[in-house]
């Protein structure tokens, strides 16, 4: 393990997930008129009642924008409420070229301060780079989502491989900084494991459990790493808009575990 | 043409380039440091200077959100700047599923007033479809962008064409509503080509000539459809760095028409 390897988004997240005993990541996706109160109060809420189980959140920049400046603002002030050994993954997708991209990275990393963001792959490598520049700042790069369109261009045959492989691949070639992930989704087990062996170190973020009808147990299997870590799992509207969002927590948090500790023995 | 087509972005965008006599989007490209005074007084002196050149402008997101809320405050104001016959095209690359699509094209069109969005294919045609639900606004989806990156993942083959054809073909059977356009960059005028035979109805948003090196002459004889038209070509910083942005936008209108006219002719 390299010294930039040690201070890298990738061992800030796996030192989280030692730490916290949690795969968990909270998605925090406030859709308009599920909630009473103000976005920002509600996320605060659901920060505070949620993050003994948690190892990360991941803000979900559309429902922020579609609120215009004070949604903005309520994100920044969401983010500034997740407990500092917590990691904030900003899933915002984005992706462009050059000075642009470095102004993307400005805005989820400096102004906004995320911890990690998501970030498209179709633009290639060169895309990508502006957003590893801050070594403890990390890239989950779209590999496989979780929907059902996953499959009208991700699936394609490129080479002998389907274009997830090929990115993933790249994405393992981009890691120098020890700051890169995928995005890989609960839904297509089979998926997860054809990553998992192309990009060992590669931390998953994974979305698609719960009501998009991924299995745990069966995504767990397929992706986690030789360690049994290496996966942040993210559970939304199971979560955030239950009845008991902190016992909810808790009961994806032990589910993960459970699955974990069947597949590690 | 059927009535769907006759009210759908791509009619009017044609009917504004008609109008004009002219396919130049004037891109506003914030670069913090480059210009006096705020963002939302640069940009609103540009567009002044400009629109009588210009059939739209294409706000860069990522410069606005890199300055916060402040800047995503002048993005609405700029966007509300822009003379009612000029077609606004926000720049932000967003593609995501489902009803986090719905909320970033509620941002987009609703919060911010844009007339269309670049979006982004690689999640595939229901992370699309979100974006086209309002016909009288548009979507640019990448197909094959001008940065060296392009070739990462756009050109790789699939089935017998390259990806970025592909997603050409997808799209084109995305425009029911007669609002799905693509984004090809000017720095490849084999792939426009290779585009436009695949998608002759569509409009061509053109990224790459001046900084980037694109041939405007190459782009145009590559990429204008059977009536000359379809394509609006984008410069930024050439025009809105200039020392007289009326001028150097003026000079790349004049210079595309001139190109035009001897391709048509």
């Amino acid at each position: 393990v390299s010294g930039a390897t040690e201070t890298g988004f990738n061992a800030r997240l796996d030192r989280a997930i030692a730490a916290t005993g949690s795969l968990l990541c909270v998605g925090l996706d406030p859709h308009p008129g599920r909630f009473e109160g103000s976005v920002l109060d509600f996320c605060r809420r659901v920060i505070d009642a949620t993050a003994g189980a948690a190892v990360s959140f991941k803000p979900n920049s559309a429902f922020f924008e579609a609120a215009g400046t004070d949604g903005l603002a309520a994100l920044a002030a969401v983010i500034a409420h997740v407990p500092d050994d917590r990691l904030v993954i900003l899933d915002a997708k984005r992706g462009d070229i050059g000075s642009t991209a470095e102004a993307y990275a400005r805005a989820a990393f400096d102004v906004l301060g995320a911890d990690a963001l998501t970030v498209s792959p179709y633009l290639g490598g060169d895309a990508v780079a502006p957003f590893l520049a801050r070594p403890d700042r990390g890239a989950f790069v779209l590999c496989h989502t979780s929907n059902p369109g996953a499959r009208d261009f991700q699936s394609l045959e490129t080479g002998g491989r389907p274009l997830y492989l090929a990115v993933a691949h790249a994405a393992a070639t981009w890691n120098g900084a020890g700051n890169v992930g995928l995005v890989v989704g609960a839904t297509y087990p089979d998926a997860l494991a054809a990553v998992r062996d192309l990009a060992p170190e590669l931390p998953f973020l994974v979305p698609g459990i719960g009501a998009q009808g991924g299995d745990l147990a069966a995504a767990l299997a397929a992706g986690l790493d030789a360690r049994g870590r290496g996966m942040v799992i993210n559970s939304s509207r199971e979560i955030i808009f239950a009845a008991d969002p902190a016992e909810a927590a808790r009961a994806v948090r032990d589910a993960i575990n459970d699955a974990r500790a069947r597949g590690v023995t």
